[in-house]
């Protein structure tokens, strides 16, 4: 069976696990008080040129999200994200229930635009509306889309005009900086805080937060405690992310990702498959007729993006650190069969 | 200057207001416990020819939607609306606030349709998804426009089908009611709860709550407490309600009000001034020339609905129970002359 | 039958519902922003000496204490209060359901002191605790004590020493003027934010809200409207209060109601019914027989406060600003006889 | 250093860790739906005699305790717990951030107990005051102390006597179960839902919850989700859990813990150092002379659980699967120069 399913199918990349096994016997303090999550905060301030950023480090995505909005808004205030950002569709109402509506803008591929901000803020905001306050979105995108440096820059423009904060879901950041211009820094300037996804590029799990504007940063660690979201033996994560981090691996990880989409978007492409969007990252939107899905089943693990209409599906293929050039391989010949 | 502003802008209808009055002195049992609320309840439930239902007494509308939805639903259950419905842009979140999702679904006349349901419901509904757990409606809807008694029996129909409790906010159910062919009962058979708005139709305030369905009856009492929602001297509630729903005022004052409105809405069509939506009920939504817009603002009060390109506006005139016969003549001749 | 239960079994007081019917045909903005509001806002800025305060009007007790308490605090800020403090025993969880916990400090005489919050904040506050942020009081508190000025001043010292807001819920703040030594401006002075209470003395429905403390002003109106705390005829809150406030009808009021209670208690003592706490304003607590409770039901409405033994029950009598002299005497001839 | 700070310091036990590494290239479906966690909420199951209960497993005791009572409640009802419950003192709120009042209940040994219940549900339960819905107790307790079968039982007949609902934190289960009497089995009989603790007991992370009554089984992983409690790669936990409960090790490094926490208390006792509470478990409470303290700080890691009184503190040590005989050794040694 291929997998093509996500990437956080297997557990973590082999260094990774070096680095837990390799700690293991150490008795260290709890909840993110220790050594190792010292120095990856420090790695990732020093990756990010910003020696004031807050840093910290939590398990998952969703709860990462949730906590970190939850503590950055008032109860009022509300979010405005691109209609398929990970928070509308995929966190079964994590951010609603810590009290904020989620403006859900359409954005056929994924990205917010600074025209997409203005206009969902030209409407009236008074005392008997929400209140937007922080713009979400996620790089890459839910549909692989990626924002470019300038892409960012304006939206960080945007955003100060309109009174928003922007805040980054980078649960695939590596993927993200591999496919375009953007390093950690450019997070750091645009962003008053995103967060640097592990589960999706070789961690066992964790994300990385990182908090930038100083005026969102007092408490943060409560409001993690209360919202269950500080691990008891919090090294766990620092010694992950420092694995990860040190030297360059997060960046060669998402690029081997990366290059094995590219091929694969590439040949579909050749071989007249349409895609939905153009892939840019690691995930691969083909559409398919609905037999060819079926019988793909058999042999690949794969995940259904949408009904395009009667006849026609839209899948999604996802690689990984992990992906093999020969699953690639095999993949696009069972595809070309297919066709046939 | 000419009132067109809303249906809340006085106070309450002299009889409401001699039975306030005429009950002042009275020492009664607090939270809704005396007879004046336990008489309005039998006659709400005789009314809706449903003597099992709840029915209890709030003070505001957003008071009564909060309460409600936040008692119905579980956690990850999430509320569909459409698009234009009160708790989607004019509660200022505070359904969210509960922690619940509202989807917020297109509808240019600002109704639900079985249609509309079914593509909200078709999509993948699972543990990462919020999951619809209820119908909001409102009748009439904030455009003015009104649900007939088949199109309740269609949406009760859906909801079944659908899994959907069906909830109908009738800040304005007297107008609707005055307006189409439904009457209490109709809301009764379609519903698994309703409100009936006294606040927009002769009472100082109130809002009366119909749970039909046993299941969601339990412990509402506490709810209302918890959310601030149970008035101290809540028989103030009961004199209110028992005034106008005794003898039938609360639908002579609306169809007053509608009628009214009908007489604008047909004088603006017969000068060739468009309507946003046809005026079904007391509301009337004519798009005018900015310049009349302004002009006509030395004289009348109403509220601005939407622009609609660089040159018209939309506006609202609302009728109430207390406009008389001389304001819409009035208001006629001002838009005559503004016209010239 | 006479009438000892509380103070809002009536409706308003003359005066009150006099300003109502005549302002009632009057057309006006909703929500609070009208010139009624307006100038009652000044009469209480006026009142307190503090002109920069802001001052908001709500329907209710609960309401006004759960809207204040979510605008104020943080996510994982917690209330300190006395165990018999209205927010912990009469709210239903209000505060609880905006997501702060409620530190309850056991207070005989239902009061706070400096002591007592010193000792609540001995412990160690971190990451792992809630963080204790506003001391609630009341006064009257709910055993109808009453804290003096040089009382108010000590606890304002110790939060500003310890980090916390004070917050005074005045449900019955006449009450408590009327007994003490303390005005308006005391509060003002003292507490970030305080209560002026209107459903027990005299109005319909009411508490005015005055926000001293500037930092936490901002954004109220849009917790107000989330909390569907937002009143559409606002103007009905801010005629009451100013009919009650301008020429001292309020204080008047509450002198009437404590003068009664006074006189009650004494009467109790020469008879040597004891009473659970000493008599301060409006509300008397008498520990009788549990035989006596039972034949005093035939001809009284009171409360019960709480079994002693298994043979004495304290109960409670209210007086109110509607209570007449002869109905204290027939009291006092009831007890009299019952004791014989 | 010796560390006697607490039981989760290091990593996972060796065949934890082999486990996960063994494990590591397979690839799976994510949020639990693997075969690891089938097999080992099979396994928990079995252990529990119990084959309805539904199974699941989080990362932590905060998030599990929070998702739980969130799950299981109704907006108003409420959690009665031992004051020094983990909920109370270590989760930062995150009860009531959900909602829900806690009260807390005067326990010295840490344990309720039926009178404490009955007690507590005394009072008046009405709609004004919030409704207690669910008993919490920890085995063991903050304190070390221990549960018996028999006070489980009776405290199951209190709790459905007083229509609440029991629920066991077994943060610690392993513990408890191996100082006592009671095995898995005896938490199904007795609780509506219970936690089995891996994180203090061998694991990385990890808690698997069990709801035995099957009323609280649906949409609960809906809550997961929604609280971001659902791990993406969750097969780690099943592969955890597997590994400890697969063969006896989850109960022989809880014996291992106890069994030198045993030998340590009985040491301190015979040189006359007094316990706070007899050790029964894998914590143990000296109470020492304050310059003792300040003196072990050079060479032992612990932490303060109380100022006693002027002079003197109590402290806690605690024992856990990894903790060396030569440990407790070494640290007897230190506390008897100490004494001299």
């Amino acid at each position: 069976m291929l997998y093509f399913r996500n990437d956080y199918g297997a557990g973590a990349h082999p260094a990774v696990l070096e680095a837990l096994c390799g700690s293991n016997a150490e008795l260290t303090p709890g909840y993110g008080t220790d050594r190792y999550c010292r120095r990856a905060a420090e790695t990732v301030r020093s990756l990010c040129r910003c020696p004031e950023a807050a840093v910290h480090f939590l398990v998952g995505g969703t709860q990462t999200n949730k906590t970190a909005l939850a503590a950055f808004l008032r109860p009022y205030e509300a979010v405005v994200s691109a209609a398929s950002g990970h928070i509308c569709v995929h966190e079964a109402g994590a951010v609603e229930q810590d009290g904020h509506a989620i403006l859900r803008l359409p954005a056929p591929d994924g990205k917010l635009t600074p025209d997409l901000l203005r206009a969902a803020m030209a409407g009236p905001v008074n005392e008997h509306t929400v209140v937007p306050r922080l713009a979400y979105i996620s790089n890459t995108t839910e549909l692989g889309t990626v924002y470019s440096g300038a892409e960012l820059r304006s939206l960080r423009e945007a955003c100060s005009e309109l009174g928003l904060l922007l805040y980054c879901d980078g649960a695939r950041l590596g993927s993200a900086m591999a496919a375009g211009d953007t390093d950690f820094s450019d997070y750091a300037a645009a962003c008053d805080a995103f967060t640097i996804g592990g589960t999706k590029n070789g961690l066992l799990f964790g994300e990385a937060l990182v908090i930038v504007n100083p005026a969102l940063q007092p408490g943060f660690r409560n409001c993690m405690k209360q919202q269950g979201a500080m691990l008891a033996k919090g090294r766990l994560l620092g010694v992950q992310f420092e694995a990860v981090l040190r030297d360059g691996l997060y960046l060669s990880l998402a690029s081997h990702a990366n290059a094995l989409a590219k091929r694969l978007a590439e040949s579909l492409e050749k071989s007249g498959i349409p895609l939905l969007v153009q892939a840019e990252s690691n995930q691969v939107f083909p559409i398919l007729p609905d037999r060819a899905v079926e019988a793909l089943r058999q042999d690949v693990e794969f995940e259904v993006e949408r009904k395009m209409d009667g006849a026609r599906t839209c899948i999604r293929f996802v690689t990984a650190w992990h992906t093999a050039e020969a699953d690639v391989d095999a993949l696009l010949e069972l595809l070309e069969n297919l066709e046939k």
